[in-house]
């Protein structure tokens, strides 16, 4: 079929596989007609789960890897010592042309590594970033990076912001994304060197909606559709984001429970406020696309249950529709 | 009085000045026998507000100044220029050792510059980091540094990790506290340039606690009482804990108010939740010391109501009963 994404999955990565993501891949297939999804991993014990499923391998095949890549591991030996490795296979069907994208629960690391050594970086493309969408007060903001990249330079920053536009306008649908530099204060002078080099190349792109700086704290504001900042500060803000919200939850329930009138209050406000806070977290919005790839890797979370694979590996189909490689690819020429 | 604290405060400086600092600080002379406030600002101004709060000037003088730095003025500029301003005036009077601290809700950067060229450092101390506490599920940790000093070396770090234990142990009370740094994963061979190089200097620190590597999202835990990091990444963790924290609570309070029975139960819970999250608000804990100077400075919030520049002005207590400033100053000489 001309117009199906096949998209292959690593089905032995994360905390949870094979189990949830066999599921993810069935629930995926079963909701878009036009997917299909290569399971890489251990023959028997992803049929295994496949027939728990139910499922009779419609638009679903197994392609057989003996190896698991640990999340404790070295990355780049595991890449090169593990040949038969779900990672290493899953990522070579991409580099064949044989999927269209690979994703996978498993180790940060190797997924960082192999994206750029097995799949390979879009010509130009100076550094593969990790980019997330993180939960904002009334929608969502595209993370870009968090990956491995620590020590970047200013002009990585600049492709961040160009490839971080063209993902929120083609995958997510935001007409003239606005991207801000992640920053200590709003002034231009404000900064450290990486920022104060970076922002006056950021303001002379033609093709981005560059707003300038923002602050940290007007992120979960909706501040900016596209958050530039080099990995290591992007880490930060990723797993702050996640910690703070883990532990004001955890805070919220403790005082609804510290007196019997709150206690009765709690039951009341239960079902109204779990699905007000399902909107604020990360994972309900899929894997982090590793961007600037000659095809997509999507890294989801370690503890990833089905409907985060489900909904990773159906965020591919856009990216395969919009040809975000391509459009990276001709833009980074284009600007050179 | 021998053990009288004497404490400047900037009656101009932040968005409620005169009226909350001025009450400020006769809610803590009020609360504290051995705390002298000489309170720095336009006089008839001043005076007004303190008639208001029925104050006949016990133990508390105002100290004239006719000038006032904006937030916005260029810091270096501001400090040169305006002599007479009430940054200035204070600054000086901690210098003179007419005051032993000098609290302000004023200009950050204005702060940051009079501390290190009026106030100055202790010998052998190369940056004055500004270490704001942070509330964390149990208690709080002290978040260093969140100044202006951007682009640090490892040098500054490992002191500031010095600078952090002695105030937390002796100002806070923490037995040996856990110094970490902030890292984006545990292991000792992740992390930037600056990290790798910082942390076998902490290593090897013999007078302090140190327990490696922090992730971000382990900070709200409480996963260490000292939080060593540079200034731009601290900058980051003190405003998107903020901004996370304001934008849940918007979250949790929309979802209250979402149907007809849990806006029942809100009522219910409403007094028991804002006593727990009264105890997640940074705004609690006072001002953050600028350490490592000759003398206390100590910034608040901007936005500081009498609570907060009431809590700044007592802190000041311990912060010269411990002798803080002479315990940096002989734990910096004696690592040389």
């Amino acid at each position: 079929m001309e117009n199906m994404t096949i998209v292959a999955v690593d089905a032995m990565g994360g905390d949870n596989a094979p189990a949830e993501i066999v599921k993810g891949a069935v629930d995926a297939v079963k909701e878009k007609a036009n997917l299909k999804v290569l399971l890489v991993g251990r023959e028997e014990a992803v049929k295994k789960e496949l027939e728990a499923c139910g499922n009779s391998l419609e638009r679903i095949e197994i392609v057989p890897a003996s190896q698991v890549i640990e999340t404790g591991e070295p990355p780049v030996a595991a890449i090169r010592g593990k040949k038969d490795s779900s990672i290493v296979v899953g990522m070579k069907l991409v580099k064949k042309g044989e999927a269209d994208a690979f994703v996978s629960a498993g180790s940060s690391g190797a997924i960082l590594v192999g994206g750029t050594t097995i799949v390979g970086r879009i010509k130009g493309v100076e550094r593969a970033p990790l980019a997330p969408l993180i939960p904002t007060r009334d929608g969502v903001s595209l993370l870009i990076d968090c990956g491995a990249n620590v020590d970047a330079r200013s002009s990585h920053l600049v492709q961040f912001a160009r490839m971080g536009s063209i993902y929120m306008e083609h995958v997510m649908g935001v007409s003239k994304p606005r991207v801000g530099i992640v920053n200590i204060g709003v002034e231009e002078e404000k900064g450290n060197a990486l920022v104060k080099e970076t922002y006056p190349l950021l303001k002379e792109c033609e093709d981005i909606n560059f707003i300038g700086s923002i602050e940290a704290r007007e992120i979960p504001n909706g501040a900016a559709d596209v958050i530039v900042t080099e990995a290591f500060v992007g880490n930060v803000i990723l797993k702050l984001y996640e910690g703070v919200g883990a532990t004001l939850i955890s805070k919220v329930k403790q005082g609804m429970m510290t007196t019997l009138r709150s206690k009765i209050g709690a039951l009341l406000v239960k079902p109204a406020l779990k699905s007000t806070l399902k909107s604020f977290d990360a994972s309900e919005y899929g894997g982090a696309p590793l961007l600037g790839l000659k095809g997509l890797v999507v890294k989801c979370h370690g503890s990833s249950k089905s409907s985060e694979v489900k909904n990773s590996i159906i965020q591919c189909i856009s990216f395969k529709e919009q040809n975000i490689s391509e459009r990276i690819g001709k833009n980074i020429i284009s600007s050179k």
